[in-house]
């Protein structure tokens, strides 16, 4: 027996009114998602608590099992892993942005007008041959996309315990980062913190690109801001939890990390991108070849759900709800539904009116051989919360996948 | 947006043999507070856990979002506040009765026959002219309703950790305070608390009040006992979790002292008396009014369910959910629902034939614009059962509601 948990960022919505008080989900054409409703067993998850609006963060740690108020520290490492780079426990890894600062550092654009990868790369590589004066601490700094970065400091002596640089404001001059514990390692952490701003804004601010950009009419990127210091979370993998092997098919770099850390074999799919252009069909596929394999956990995450509602546009979103019907669909047509369960919910509810993760709960659904199969008919936030599962908590999930395909270890004898 | 949250005090029953098995919430002719089940999401509530009967004080706590097994101090410290006494961290309260002793402290009768307000206001202040030997100690002693009184001790080397000089039982004699700890706080307390009550039951025995009880053939109030020693609970204020602000209206010294520990405005409303003859209407108006202004909370609270069902009234019970609903009714004409997240339910089952709190869960209906509007047509406990919101605990009502009127904070990034 394998499972497929199948998950689309923010797809639970409130109702609408432009859509007769109906969510997306109720107006979407979706027959293969209803197909797993109507041949499973349904519920509603509080994916972190009731009432609790989930990060993408939290609540992916939550539906892969782990107890977000135990184990997330900051999504800094998570980004950092997720985009690729190595982290060790002990790193301090930060989110960090280009952005644009005048000569007294007040900050003119958070975003160093959302600068193109190509020319952050190139800013990237100089600052990465900036020497810090502790030879015992090394860092990485890498672009992302646009004007996101991530910093991460290797070494001995380090803490988590420290201040953003970042004002989040324009017209505020960028701060100081400080020790926010009475520590040696606080402190030390703060003094290379200050130090590789500094250099790094001496670098960035006679650097070839930015003259350029000036002369494009464009802002610099002359410093990079510092925020939200973390740690890679410490957490059993999901191998460990349930003596199985597991993937995962995601493109956002942030679920990519929550899935490392879970010890998933995080999957490189063509063409899946995290937008609403994403290829569903190569992610559909990757799913098949997935469970095919040597993999009793396959986790599917799809992120254009969440873009669209943050965009407030909801008729784009009932759009990409029947683009995940389709890749659903091939899926069922390509597995065996003998031996496959497969489940699908949100990591949260995204409203299309606030344009905001909200705390409301998501449904879930679960088909497969051995559900007890409820009579709810529909996939959606109010057909689901008359299910057999009821309403349950966001880590209850994972057990409950694990335990029906026999790898849940029984407490007690 | 804002919130309104309604709890009528035990309003939830069990069924009952005289009403053809039906509880007073299914026999009452409630149309207001049916349409806010119509209108909106309805489940059912463990205030505190599934069995367990709340009491008020931890009952409304929880209702305001505090887990009562983390902040529950003691009653008397929510009491004492919500009669009005200025009580800070450290204070020692305890609940206290006048009541009737022979000569050798045997206790007749526990409540001093229900003792009249006027002649315990002219014991009190005699009372709390006594002089301590302990300089360091200052203390309030204020009768409130009938037999019932409270105490406040301030000063430096107080502890809650005393026994009760209560023997809860008549024909027991008094008990000696003692230290429950080895401390000397715990010393300390004990030793000015049974020099209180020797000091209180000199003042009293002679005290022209009781020569004139006596004389009126009425037991004389010639001693205090003490009970329930507790602190003020330290708890974040709802404005601190929620940055919303609060107001209450709330009859019930018990209520209010919890309200007030919350940082509620606690309004006083005319008429509102905590007894079935209240004044709904000034009730809902108050409402209204606070509604107008800069709350974006207003907790509503009407203490006639639990009176009537302490007595075993079913059919008193019943009228009072009808003067309920005309509050309701009031409410739903005079605000905008478009604005405004109407919710109601109870903080405990008291059962009119057991005439205790009990521990079933209680319905909770919440109207609003962006509710998921499930299919439950009336408020009660059994239609209740089946709405969208299935079964949450007494903590998560205060989150759901922060979470529809956009005040709930995101956890994780």
């Amino acid at each position: 027996m394998k499972a497929l948990l199948v998950v689309a960022d923010g797809m639970a919505d409130r109702p609408i009114k432009e859509l007769d008080g109906k969510t997306p989900l109720e107006v979407a054409r979706k027959p293969a998602i209803d197909f797993i409703a109507q041949s499973g067993i349904c519920g509603i998850v509080d994916v972190i608590s009731p009432g609790i609006p989930p990060g993408s963060d939290t609540g992916n740690l939550a539906l892969l099992g782990y107890d977000p108020f135990k184990y997330y520290s900051g999504r800094g490492a998570l980004e950092a892993i997720g985009w690729g780079l190595e982290v060790k426990k002990g790193d301090v890894c930060l989110r960090c942005n280009f952005a644009t600062v005048d000569e007294n550092l007040i900050v003119l654009d958070r975003r160093a007008g959302r600068i193109s990868n190509e020319d952050a790369s190139k800013l990237a590589e100089s600052l990465q041959r900036v020497d810090l004066s502790e030879s015992s601490v090394k860092f990485t700094f890498q672009n992302t996309i646009q004007h996101r970065a991530v910093l991460v400091l290797q070494g001995s002596n380090l803490s988590t315990a420290v201040s953003d640089s970042d004002p989040k404001k324009i017209g505020m001059k960028v701060l100081e980062v400080r020790p926010l514990e009475k520590s040696f390692e606080a402190s030390f952490t703060a003094k290379i913190l200050n130090e590789l701003m500094q250099k790094f804004h001496n670098v960035l601010k006679n650097h070839e690109v930015n003259v350029d950009r000036i002369n494009r009419g464009l802002p610099p990127a002359n410093i990079v801001l510092f925020r939200g210091a973390g740690n890679i979370p410490c957490i059993p993998t999901l191998s460990e939890i349930y003596h199985v092997n597991a993937a995962s098919i995601a493109a956002t770099p942030l679920v990519r990390g929550v899935c490392k850390v879970a010890g998933m074999r995080v999957l490189n799919v063509e063409g899946a991108t995290g937008t609403p252009q994403t290829n569903y069909l190569n992610k559909a596929k990757a799913a098949v070849q997935a469970l095919s394999e040597d993999n009793a956990l396959v986790f599917l995450h799809v992120k254009a759900t969440d873009v669209a509602s943050h965009d407030g546009d909801y008729m784009q979103k009932i759009l990409i709800i029947e683009k995940i019907d389709n890749m659903l669909s091939y899926i069922i047509d390509h597995v065996n539904l003998e031996e496959v369960y497969i489940a699908i919910t949100a990591d949260h509810t995204t409203s299309c009116v606030t344009r905001n993760h909200e705390g409301d709960p998501v449904p879930l659904a679960i088909a497969g051989p051995y559900v007890r199969r409820d009579d709810v008919k529909e996939y959606n936030e109010r057909s689901c919360a008359k299910g057999g599962l009821g309403r349950i908590k966001g880590i209850n999930v994972m057990p409950t996948l694990m335990n029906l395909i026999g790898k849940a270890e029984k407490f007690g004898s």
